[in-house]
């Protein structure tokens, strides 16, 4: 299954709002429609988010190859800060629009056509990459995940977050396919349930045992010795590995610290920002009030209610165990560790 | 607003589950309704529940004073156990049967219709002193709150959850009612809602203000400071202070705790079990998997799928900063001081 797709000249994505319902694919047909999926949580997950951006990049440039340089450079320029204007806090985004404006100043003096065709192919390899880094990944984190385990994790990280195989989803995954004895535990993940939606969903197709928890529940999971470790994924890491994700990651991380259960984060180096120090640099989007007071029309608290939906918190790095990346196992991480990484690459465990 | 009220040879409850929509009671005409209305939630909370059975308890003697008394004993009896089947966490529940189980011991050489009196009498004097300990608890409780405040609370703890005034709303009550500037964060409090549709609809009425919150966003909040103290209500007190309560309230207490908030919970004497010694014998009521799969009748979790659903945790007195009872304010509950609390009454503050 893969979320993000190139297909005859549009972007497919699949409507993420209408499972476990339905599956459904949209079908953008312009930039302007991949920064409305995007914004509108129909693509969603930092990698799938970089992915759409840069397909939705080759869409402004073959839609404007007919105009002269000029003005084709402005409509890309436009398109590019349309894309970056969606959602501020998974740093993968603006990591895939830094990597096609880097191509297409390289390839500034070729014909618009031409750029569209250079901006694509790079578009196709980002997604790739992907792919690639998370089958990585998922080899990596294996190594992390006791041959019987109970794991829980939270929101959703799987196929329908990257490209394809998924972060801390494609780890379970990975382990379950080795034979590994998996049971994982899904926080519901509030207000918007992408673990109720899209993870139970995506491990009952793949028949991994699981169990739908209310997001605190997992306290008491975690108190009674029930769960082994913590699988999440992350929307942007900073450079001394503080983690922006879901909200409720950093609740589930000190109680983690607390009763003694590892911690890990998933992610692909793209998701690492080398530019922020520390966490506390990291925007944090705060989403509509109506996810919280509505489930589809459904009014669930008093109308006109004050309502605070941050749509990520920062867990800071003290709290993880380790982050696998697909350039390996970055264990207490820390900014010298994570410079070593971007570096100087790391050595395989 | 009294939630549960004794009327014209009736109980009548506040239809909780139609709040903040409807404004509804249901009257229950026998013990049966009563239990209905129990074990479904209709009426909740642990000392609205406790009240409530004492009533239903009324009810029972009213309809089998006709009976021989040996028939009488036996239906009150079969009353008692009904009721006692309801929900296991809640330890008012057990307490108000247990005492109308000695008026009726006491009275046993009565005539049946006598001992209704006694019965219906009893409850009223549970009901009513329900009411004056929860005042108590707001003015001790409200020494606890600085004069300017954000106060986070988890489900509801207020008018609905007990006869009349609430024990840690209660304490909000009072604080905002001394003229302090209050600001109170409401959990939502997944599966059931009870902070959204309860808390957040109390705390309205009253013009305190609040803000409402999915139960993920308290991590983030207690990290930026936005939080001065926590404030819940329990379900059940265990000897040395450990405290059983809604789900994920043990989640807030270890995060608060890690962020040096103080947390405290409110509650009646009538909620501590003096005859369990920690909080590990407490039984944890589990309930139906639809309450966390669909929200009224719309799915939101793949069907069929596995459901972990406990309605209260367990929080260790370690991580609880003090008790506050009608009898005064137990700082770092332990079970000394608790005995101390039943054998002697509490000096003071």
């Amino acid at each position: 299954m893969r979320t993000v797709v190139w297909e005859q000249d549009k972007v497919l994505v699949i409507d993420q709002r209408k499972l476990p319902g339905t599956l459904e694919h949209k079908t953008c047909k312009d930039y302007r429609e991949v920064a409305y999926a995007i914004k509108n949580m129909l693509v969603r997950g930092a990698p799938a988010i970089g992915v759409a951006a840069a397909y939705g990049m080759a869409l402004a440039a073959k839609e404007f190859s007919n105009l002269d340089r000029a003005e084709f450079f402005m409509e890309l320029d436009e398109a590019s800060k349309a894309m970056a204007a969606t959602r501020p806090t998974a740093v993968n985004l603006f990591w895939a629009l830094r990597k096609i404006e880097g191509i297409i100043k390289d390839n500034r003096h070729k014909e618009p056509r031409e750029i569209y065709q250079k901006v694509l192919k790079a578009a196709e390899q980002i997604a790739n990459e992907d792919i690639d880094a998370n089958r990585k990944i998922g080899e990596y984190g294996s190594k992390l995940v006791p041959i019987s385990s109970n794991i829980l994790t939270h929101c959703n990280t799987g196929s329908l977050a990257t490209v394809e195989f998924g972060t801390a989803l494609g780890v379970i995954r990975t382990a379950h396919r080795q034979g590994k004895n998996i049971h994982v535990f899904v926080d519901e993940t509030r207000p918007r349930l992408q673990g109720a939606r899209l993870t139970a969903w995506e491990l009952a197709k793949e028949q991994i045992p699981l169990t739908l928890i209310p997001d605190s529940a997992s306290g008491l999971l975690m108190k009674r010795g029930k769960v082994d470790l913590v699988l999440v994924g992350a929307d942007r890491v900073a450079l001394n590995g503080d983690t922006a994700n879901k909200i409720g990651t950093y609740n589930i991380a000190v109680i983690a610290y607390e009763n003694k259960v590892p911690f890990y984060v998933a992610a692909p180096v793209s998701t690492i920002d080398f530019g922020i120090e520390t966490g506390s640099d990291i925007v944090i989007e705060e989403r509509d009030k109506n996810e919280v007071t509505h489930i589809e029309d459904i009014p669930i608290a008093p109308k006109g209610v004050n309502v605070f939906n941050p749509a990520f918190d920062v867990t800071p790095a003290e709290y993880i165990t380790a982050i696998i990346t697909e350039k390996g196992i970055i264990e207490k991480p820390s900014a010298e560790k994570l410079k070593g990484l971007r570096e100087k690459g790391l050595k395989e465990r």
